[in-house]
């Protein structure tokens, strides 16, 4: 019987990544030139494509990095000369904050406790601060800002940047491109893919001012940097040679995604998230760890256990269903269960009627 | 008919490239943990694999990042406080000098023409540089670093770095590992997988280096640096979400290579490098680039052309045979030919004697 992966990242692969994978072998991906028509015509579909699954307007533009933890240290090398803010909602989102001490910057941040989210209009933005980086969805803790939320920020703070980590929930948050300047993400989580690529979405205004500060004498890191991927991106291409195989195949998928409909796709996260936090909400055996309703993530579902998470785990590896374990000091306490577009409601329901039968 | 590509990265892939990955999809390393024991053991296995194909000692270790460029930055960031040498013989070994100066460091050079190598008992290195960088093949010019000019330098500066970017050659130079420190490469190259994977191979003293300049207050790159890796290495894991496939990948082409023997392997190399050379020698259409025999690469051979390169690689191409272009500003004017071990003699007599029935 085949495994279904309900682990946060890397998760269940897409349904179709086998069939793309050998065609693009079929096509001698592995081999082509990333300076040549056939790789840039390849980088033009995959973010034509992104670009259609998730509404961008004119004026952004896709880069690709080798994760989204790339692009957390290529973000605030390039974009931020002074100071950054970080909503710390969990693990993960510390970690950028962590980053943007180590690259010398004044890093400010509203702290959550662990499984709570922000009453966002209560925090206060020092002034100095030039990005602004939300982590809408905690992949740690399954705490989500909620977009309506991340949209205030520009009202309020219009001059500063807004930079969204929506690492395990893109595609399904729907943003006002007018609202954020800047989105990173994955492949491992939604999108159904094998790690190894960082996809940048961003706008006129992020590049404009990465421009002026390396007009000022700032240096970002020569590797990869936000004016770097520019310069090549403007040729469908990148800085250094790229993983094409990875970046044909988020093209395939996203196609097939645009193929089922992205509005289907999200009716059905929203539907399957339902069927999972109900069962925690009946069930004696697992309570949300999130408990305001508004910040609790559709896409990555935590729930504290009441018997050791380890037990759980093995119970259902023994039928095939692999669960995520709680991260950090959660690993014996909790269990993560991911909602990714690549579990079908069947998937869900199979995985839930397994954990009603674990004795209690 | 299939294409065979003499281009120099990305390359022809290794005939078992696709079994390998379909195994790997077989097993779900798209989808397993990265904090795992499964990832662990596919970790061990591939660093042990590599360490046995290229003899490399105890004290040694190994550990990946997204691409060998990626690579540079991180060295610089990690292991060089104040300065670093480069010996620059073409455009890949100048990008790393340049990314040292803008990593904010003093970067000091000994250049030579494009094509030429060094007379390395007459360059004189500065007392201050802490880490020498050698790009022992220049996949843009063809040019190689004699393994024994490398070990001279450590012979004669003891106390500094030596580094080696081995990306288009590895696993053909013979190292002598107590000459050095640290050697990096990518996959593209001469392990003919598809790109989105660096490999840096470093001592005790690489990363003792990188501990006492911590110590001092100095701040490498948060996402990836050299402690980072090393103490997520030591857990067999990354620290940040892997490209798993690749890793496991690596880890059986490099079995695939120790099955038919490391010393087959670089007499091969050698036995098609000089039937390529032989052919340019004879040819009145073909001019080897690099003049100086000791310079001259096997893996990568640059020729001049004397009809203009692009129809030579247009008709080539005709018959399903793909040669590299010239580098930058030699594109018209050069072909690179690459002679990675996924190319068999067979595969290079059947080049030649297509390059020989053009019309002069």
């Amino acid at each position: 019987m085949e495994k279904i992966f309900f682990t946060p990242g890397p998760a269940q692969l897409y349904p179709t990544v086998q069939k793309h994978l050998l065609e693009a072998l079929n096509q001698n991906l592995g081999s082509i030139s990333h300076r040549g028509k056939q790789f840039q015509g390849i980088f033009a579909e995959t973010t034509s494509n992104l670009k259609s699954l998730l509404g961008i307007p004119e004026g952004f533009n896709i880069y690709f990095t080798g994760s989204a933890t790339e692009i957390w240290e290529k973000s605030l090398s390039s974009c931020a000369g002074k100071s950054s803010f970080h909503f710390v909602n969990g693990s993960f989102s510390k970690k950028y904050f962590e980053f943007s001490k180590d690259l010398g910057l004044t890093a400010h941040k509203a702290e959550a406790p662990m499984g709570e989210g922000f009453d966002i209009s209560k925090i206060e933005i020092p002034s100095e601060v030039e990005m602004i980086c939300c982590t809408q969805n905690e992949t740690s803790t399954g705490v989500q800002m909620p977009v309506a939320d991340i949209h205030s920020l520009k009202d309020r703070y219009s001059d500063k940047l807004v930079f969204v980590d929506a690492v395990s929930s893109i595609p399904h948050p729907v943003f006002d491109w007018s609202k954020v300047d800047s989105v990173l993400f994955s492949v491992q989580k939604a999108f159904g893919m094998p790690a190894g690529l960082g996809v940048w979405i961003v706008n006129q205004k992020t590049i404009d001012i990465a421009k002026a500060l390396k007009a000022q004498g700032h240096k970002a890191t020569p590797y990869h940097n936000l004016l770097s991927l520019v310069e090549n991106g403007a040729k469908n291409e990148t800085p250094a040679t790229p993983n094409t195989l990875y970046i044909y195949l988020l093209g395939k998928i996203v196609a097939d995604m645009l193929g089922k409909g992205v509005e289907n796709i999200r009716k059905e996260t929203s539907q399957k998230a339902n069927l999972i936090y109900d069962f925690c909400a009946k069930s004696e055996m697992f309570d949300p760890f999130v408990k305001h309703l508004a910040h609790r993530s559709e896409t990555v579902v935590v729930a504290n256990t009441k018997a050791p998470a380890a037990g759980i785990i093995e119970s259902l590896k023994k039928e095939n269903i692999v669960l995520g374990a709680g991260y950090g000091t959660y690993k014996d306490s909790q269990v993560r269960i991911a909602n990714f577009p690549a579990l079908s409601v069947e998937n869900v329901e199979l995985m839930l009627e397994k954990l009603k039968k674990l004795p209690a």
